[in-house]
């Protein structure tokens, strides 16, 4: 209900950018306006010029006629009425015509000096829903219309608006944190990865640093999926285009694989996922129901023709490390086998303080020619999954129309630490692949029974999971996770060996301790701050004296303690994930 | 002097084969007929059919001539003397004209009755030095006339030949033993890695346990490396077209390039090494002479379009995974460097049995169109090379013209358990990719000053020293790197729980137990066998009641002992890689 609202309220704020942007700038054609996420936006060829300077002058003219907007006039015309109305304007000329040739109907929602082409959604009486202040113009951005490049360039003015200004003022302070906790310039400032023009955009060079992070994640995943009777396999990234054939991919991802021809005019692809290669691995034998369920994670990478203007840091990119695994197993066993990786999301989302919700992707029955599969083995999948939320005892959202191809799934939605929402791991049930690669088991009475695959990523992507993670934290890396643990720094030259000394024990005990190389001890300081070390152990006369080190935490100053002692306490903190 | 001998007797040996086939199926025309490794062969065309089963007989004839080969007559003759005695053979005719035309001698080696031409290489006295036991007849292929599918397809016979039965007979041994020992076989009795039609051949997926083996000599190499000062980085498998122009590698490489073509039209290629890669995240930032040496290292996966009839088990495959490393360093860092990469390549190998010897591989100054970077930058690379032997004070192998096209290396070569040689490791020395990359450091003059790159692969490609592994060990690996260490065998289902307790002890202590999963005693032990699992533990009424196990290693019955000695005594097993 409060969504629906805030939808009306962000579809009238286009319109009244039409009648403000046609008073300032009378001869203006107006296009498209809808709502979108946090706001909307309204297409213009304007009669003149519109820079982001101009913004404050039409919401002022904005929020002049707002009070006199206190409702639509909702009226039906013929083609005529409408064509000849809008003489003046190309664009919803050519609307016209387009609806009225599809037999829809033509209406026009016309408030105080605005008519206008629109099949409604809007706020019953502007004037006393929208507050003035709860609304902004945010940007100016050049728009084809109808994103076809070969069209004019038109002008798309972007707002903001929410349901009050403490809700705008909200969602530009997230934003605002946001651009500050931005992946690519923390990513750049901790020396965690890199992109080379000479390898190309969309292909991410991890640098030492950000190594031991993905490796340090990865080996968390591990350790829970390890406990649970997985297994590690291998495969390689390419493919003859026979697999993907088989598996349905080839005619689904098309257009986004790297396809390779050899010089003996094979066709191979660079894999896009990995559950045909595991079906082979799967494959390579007979099974018996008792060996059953066969776990296989495999931490690999994926690759996708993205097309450049689409890349962004980590979060798209060209080629993807996932964390995946592959569950195969009974009818009878999807249940067990799914709650098992729910733990396994909950365990590791909870541990960096991510809070999260789940939605249940199903296919939409009206469109079954984007799925692979019966109808009928679709509903029965549906329903184990409605079954396994249920005895959770948990409100899943609702994703209609939102499953893969092959099967319905549970998503899993991470809300970070300044409000905002990321998918993250899915479980997919896929009845498809194990009927098109005849994978079976022996059941008890000797017979061959069908199983089913359980795709079971928990990060999915790592390198997008690291731009979500260095965002949610700002790049404050809990102990365990942090590249570099401990900065020695010794407070002049003489103190030098000490410190050396205490690296040495650290790095010993497996913990990632290194002595600071700057030129002073002010310097040192500051490049520890840089860094977001979360330890800082300042060595003088005092400490080598004493043998003791002046522990600081991210928080301050702890003091000097005993070598043994700090080493006791943060082996404690990187044992705990705390 | 020995060498030379033998390929004198085994070039001998081949015109042995003329005269006794021509004897046989007179009319027959030979073609050429080479000293090779092991032996010789000898193409014909055959007037009439020869198969394995006719090799006996010529065997015979050729002991029956040998006696009465007591040296060849050497006579050089004119294009139509030579022509006039070989109307009867297309090929020696064509080779007369060819040779003609190339203003080359042309001259006959004759032997009691058999004309041949040839430019010589033979024993002195073929009866009195060839020992009629010392050879036999291999096998019968077919071989297109000079290597060209579009010419005729004549007959192969291939021979073995050495100085004595001993050779012979040891030679052949030890092909039978390599035979029991292909790891083809053993990989799939072993359930190690799988080849599956649709992914396509050379391209191996890894099981659980050959991913368990590959993970274990990785960490092996990494634990060797990280006391060292190396640090992981990783990047990804493929790359715009321009990093390999800047290399050199795009035109080095191309006709191996997997190539892709991009849906924007970019030209990519998958990565066939990974220096390049490396040396971007090295260039990601400026050093200091301070920070000097950067050692990277990464297990990564490297792609080249082999064709399809060259692919061999792991030996040679479309994707091989490398423990890869390279160090950037300043030029009086190379030898101290190089020294660090062949302690570890020695205590790696050593740890498996391995006979090492090393090879100094230099460029061919009379062919420096096929080599980067200047004759002199050569000189002083190969010098600084010979320096770092020389102070090992191991005499290396000489490895003239065997160099990287960037610069010379270490070759390992290890001996494996049945006297075969193997190129495994190898360590380069690059001057010519820092000079192309602009790769440098600031000085203690605060100068830019150029940097080299060390090339340190340990094993190369995992991939086929897995093969070369389980051959040697004959898939007997040791204890710490057995994919299943301990098999738990019940005596009976009543005695399954305390198996499984004792499973579980094992398991805790990160040890890879397994329960036999087999229908009666016989049958697990037999399954123990077959997967050559190093300890199995059998437990029975007496066990349980004892609170033991009865241990039996590979060699035979150790006894009952208590869990927690059997624990003790695998856990220092395992901790020394005995």
């Amino acid at each position: 209900m409060a969504e629906k609202n805030i939808d009306q309220i962000r579809h009238t704020l286009a319109h009244l950018t039409v009648a403000a942007v046609r008073e300032l700038w009378p001869g203006s054609q107006n296009a498209i306006g809808p709502a979108i996420d946090n706001g909307f936006y309204q297409d213009f060829e304007i009669a003149g010029t519109v820079t982001d300077a101009d913004l404050p002058k039409i919401e002022a003219k904005m929020r002049e006629l707002l009070p006199t907007w206190t409702g639509f006039e909702k009226k039906e015309v013929s083609k005529e009425e409408a064509l000849k109305e809008f003489t003046w304007n190309k664009y919803k000329s050519e609307l016209i015509e387009e609806f009225a040739g599809q037999g829809k109907k033509i209406t026009f929602h016309n408030a105080p000096g605005l008519v206008d082409l629109c099949k409604g959604g809007h706020s019953e009486n502007p004037a006393k829903e929208i507050a003035p202040d709860s609304f902004n113009l945010d940007r100016v951005a050049g728009a084809y219309w109808r994103g076809d490049e070969k069209n004019k360039m038109l002008t798309r003015i972007y707002g903001l608006a929410f349901s009050s200004k403490k809700e705008l003022d909200a969602y530009l302070a997230q934003r605002e944190e946001a651009k500050k906790r931005d992946h690519k310039i923390l990513g750049r400032e901790l020396d965690l990865f890199v992109f080379s023009d000479l390898v190309g955009p969309g292909l991410p060079l991890w640098t030492p640093r950000g190594t031991i992070l993905r490796n340090l994640l990865d080996d968390f995943v591990w350790e829970l999926r390890k406990a649970r009777g997985y297994l590690k396999v291998e495969i390689p990234h390419i493919t003859k285009k026979e697999l993907y054939e088989k598996s349905g991919h080839w005619e689904k991802f098309k257009d986004e694989l790297f396809r390779i021809t050899t010089r003996e005019g094979h066709e191979f692809a660079m894999k896009p996922m990995n559950c045909p290669h595991h079906t082979q691995i799967y494959a390579r034998r007979p099974w018996s129901y008792r060996e059953l369920p066969q776990r296989y994670a495999n931490t690999t990478t994926c690759y996708r023709d993205e097309q450049t203007g689409e890349l962004s840091g980590l979060s798209r990119v060209r080629a993807f490390t996932q964390d995946d695994a592959h569950v195969f197993c009974r009818f009878a066993q999807i249940k067990e086998e799914f709650n098992q990786v729910w733990d396994i999301v909950q365990t590791f989302y909870a541990a960096f303080g991510f809070d999260m919700k789940v939605r249940l992707s199903t296919h939409d029955p009206k469109h079954m020619e984007n799925y692979l599969g019966t109808p009928e083995s679709w509903e029965t999948a549906v329903k184990i999954l409605e079954q396994i939320v249920r005895d959770k005892g948990v409100d899943a959202l609702d994703g209609d129309g939102e499953a893969a191809f092959y099967g319905p799934k549970l998503d899993f939605m991470a809300h970070d630490s300044i409000g905002r929402e990321w998918q993250v791991a899915t479980i997919q049930l896929d009845f498809v692949q194990p009927m098109r690669f005849d994978l079976t088991c022996t059941n008890e009475k000797s017979e061959k029974e069908p199983i089913v695959m359980i795709h079971a990523a928990i990060m999915g992507s790592i390198d997008r999971f690291l731009s979500i993670l260095i965002e949610h934290t700002g790049g404050v890396f809990p102990l365990w996770l942090s590249p570099v643990q401990v900065s020695v720094l010794p407070v002049s030259d003489k103190h030098g060996a000490y410190a050396q000394e205490i690296v040495d024990r650290l790095n010993a005990e497996n913990m990632r301790a290194e002595i600071s190389q700057d030129d002073n001890l002010g310097k040192r300081v500051r490049s520890a701050k840089v860094e977001k070390v979360p330890y800082v152990l300042v060595v003088g006369d005092a400490e080598v004296e004493a043998k003791t080190a002046t522990l600081e935490g991210r928080a301050g100053k702890i003091g000097a303690l005993p070598v043994a002692d700090i080493i006791a306490k943060l082996k404690e903190e990187i044992r705990t994930r705390a």
